[in-house]
């Protein structure tokens, strides 16, 4: 038996040691320890384990319709009759919702949103997302060719970092990304073994950008590889600021002067509650400062059905705009993109009609900007409420959240706390976190998952709970905070 | 205006030159020039351009429901009761297919499937899937915890050959793949930067895997790389062979000899034709092979809700089982799956129909079984007739299609026509399978595309149109083939 003796003593191929080491480093704190605790806390809970709350509330991810956010009618009604053509028969659906699932069959082959698609998204959709992004943009044109849709944002994100990631060593591309960032870039960055540039948002000023940490972080960078590439978020993940058109204007200014491929994260593109704060494209700003910049800066840009009104998280769509790309590089990307067939098509169904939705003469319209309304006038309120409870708690301190679905307040924690907490090994909001998951069951994500300036400490919050919901946790958060800061005074 | 002229003759940040140098050489052929072509005719078509055809007929890619076949009813119903609950409440669908949308509904996050789910699937799912494992199994146990759900199986290849790719140069991962191929195989490994090790299915041996081939290329391969997996396609794509359970059994024995991790693609599992054949699992046969392979043999195993009966490739559902895989490096796995979120959940949601459909008490089971048995039975009957009318053709050798979608013949090009193609840059395949689409509007891919032995032409066509449109399909083939030989020889 001396073969069976040898398999046995066979080691694994594949150990921690001989794997990928890009992926070793790969952090994603929105699913990460915190998370992983509290999924085990609910499963305690629903075995009867005795805790000092009923249940977990999960603040840790942008996931509207977890939180209890109601679908769009209209949407699933389309989604519906796509998936069931059976349903166009059916008196109970709206004329304009059976035309739109119509139109959405006649362009899949077989009629069946069961075909591939070509690769980049079904035309009439790519036309459909083109159209909203004129309407948007006050009329600058926008070409069907320059949209790629995709499974999601990160989806198209981690495409155009990977076309961007080249060179060795000193000319291994550099990426800027703000911090606080959200983890996706890291996560991708690291993955991609390109160089993560960190540029820091100015937290006394309300999480906005200065041109001039643009230009020292650049600097510094310039040492040790080549910086191509800058990623901006607007409105902020998980900062919660809406930039001014101004800042825009001087972070494209910026991009054009250095050379830098732009990245425009704007999927919270509706979530704008603010008074005084307006969403602004990327796009149209740009287009706005003239063909010297318009004919110029390389811009992509990308949107997604997860956020906004809509909160689809689960059917992942999204699409990216590329503007300027060079013309060999897109039909590389083409190519790229083609090599996973096609993005799932009912979220390309769904990101039809988010950008192509019911028209003020069809039956939907009514029900439709009912719906959508209200959803984003319950988050304003909720996004004023997460703020104005937060700043009442002594050693809390929270910006505005202008836009987006996140809170990240500022943390004082007592020197002793931090002690321990490196006691533990762990970062001390990180340490905090898990304190307030095990005594209270609210789940949050510690700031150092998606990077502070040192020496400070956060936490994100989403704002999505149920108002009523939302109020008992900031409150709880508040009491928590109280007796912490109390016990390691 | 010195800024101005500066800006405009400012350089691209990313072109073809200073972009990833791994993603250029990526090719997919089930997608290149020769569908690109095609689309134009389309197009041409529509415009009223005159051609020698009236349609074109892609039969490049496995897209069964683009071709006519139908989806099936219970899968559909369910997921319409998925995304629009209302509809629970409406007497045209069977109770079984609610009890199926209830039970998914339960396990979404606000009961929505527009939340994001655990990043490895539905637990549920998981479960389904495990279940549906064990069954076909002959009862071999499954660990729902070694289950990943996945967006397609492409996204789980990518997933798990990202995870092996480490070294460089001469220790750089090297990863065995079938000649003739399935291109997904190499564009990843390109785009992964692996080093890509061929060996050669036997044509003359109906496609078979001979072990001293994979002897003779990992012997070759390590004098430059460290090969470390061994990728078998079976049903094969695109040559269509069904592996014998001996042949598995000596694969398996030598990846474990051999210290290579199996990867099996096993998506045409439910597509078996030909007499006498049969599928086995990896899984399966690896564990009745005994405890020093079962304890010992990495093995990951893919499938797909994109073939077998149901061809739902729109839907991106797939999922993966992974077994013997490092503790540390799964957590690795599950850390790198949970950037991306979630897998889509109405992708999911069909694969826990696929692994759970309708039971023989449920009013659903006779129309569904009705359905499937339908489908796989038309799918035989193409499968033969092509075959047959292949094989009338001088100049044309057709392998049996035992299983899988695709047809694989050799085609005997006349040395003129091999001349005058490469005189053209393109290769003699590649200039046969254009020749054909001008000719007769038929969209085949050249063998090129998947790899074939040196001097010999093959092109692949699917088995998938309607059975009256792919005998005038086949036959014109026929026709342009002999005239192609007669016009060159």
């Amino acid at each position: 038996m001396a073969e069976k003796e040898l398999l046995n003593q066979r080691k694994k191929v594949l150990t921690i040691d001989s794997m990928n080491a890009n992926v070793k480093t790969v952090e994603y704190a929105v699913r990460g320890p915190i998370v992983q605790r509290a999924l085990q806390l609910e499963k305690e809970l629903r075995e009867g384990v005795k805790k000092p709350f009923d249940e977990v509330i999960k603040a840790n991810i942008g996931d509207a319709h977890a939180m209890g956010q109601q679908p769009i009618t209209f949407f699933r009604q389309v989604l519906a009759l796509c998936l069931y053509p059976d349903l166009l028969n059916d008196n109970k659906f709206p004329d304009d919702a059976k035309d739109r699932a119509r139109r959405i069959l006649k362009a899949c082959g077989g009629r069946s949103i069961g075909s591939y698609t070509a690769s980049q998204g079904i035309d009439c959709i790519r036309q459909d997302v083109a159209h909203y992004i004129e309407r948007r943009d006050g009329g600058i044109s926008c070409d069907p060719d320059n949209i790629y849709l995709t499974t999601g944002a990160s989806d198209g994100i981690v495409t155009i970092l990977k076309l961007l990631t080249a060179g060795e060593g000193r000319t291994r591309t550099g990426v800027m990304i703000s911090i606080p960032q959200y983890p996706l870039y890291s996560a991708a960055l690291a993955e991609l073994g390109a160089v993560q540039i960190n540029y820091y948002l100015n937290e006394e000023k309300c999480w906005s950008l200065d041109i001039s940490e643009l230009q020292r972080s650049l600097q510094a960078a310039r040492e040790h590889c080549n910086p191509r590439v800058l990623c901006i978020i607007n409105p902020g993940n998980p900062t919660g600021q809406v930039q001014s058109r101004e800042c825009i204007e001087d972070v494209i200014r910026f991009a054009a002067k250095e050379r830098l491929f732009l990245m425009a994260d704007e999927v919270y593109q509706d979530n704008v509650y603010a008074e005084g704060c307006a969403f602004h494209s990327f796009k149209k700003v740009l287009f706005e400062m003239g063909p010297e910049f318009s004919n110029t800066v390389e811009l992509a840009s990308f949107h997604s059905t997860s956020k906004c009104y809509m909160g689809e998280c689960g059917l992942r769509g999204g699409y990216m705009e590329v503007i300027n790309m060079d013309q060999e590089v897109k039909a590389q990307l083409t190519k790229l993109v083609s090599v996973r067939l096609c993005p799932p098509v009912p979220g390309q169904t769904l990101m039809a009609l988010v950008t192509n939705p019911p028209q003020p003469r069809e039956p939907s319209h009514a029900q439709f900007m009912k719906e959508r309304v209200a959803t984003l006038n319950v988050l304003a309120q909720k996004a004023k409420l997460t703020e104005e409870i937060l700043n009442t708690v002594p050693g809390i301190k929270c910006n505005p959240v202008q836009g987006a679905m996140y809170s990240f307040p500022r943390i004082i924690l007592p020197e002793r706390a931090i002690k321990e907490a490196k006691e533990h090994g762990q970062e001390p909001d990180m340490f905090y976190c898990m304190r307030l998951l095990e005594e209270t069951g609210i789940c949050l994500v510690p700031g150092s998952g998606f990077g502070q300036k040192e020496g400070t400490y956060h936490f994100r919050m989403t704002i999505l709970p149920p108002a009523d919901k939302l109020k008992i946790l900031l409150n709880k958060v508040k009491e928590f905070h109280q007796q912490f800061t109390k016990q390691y005074s």
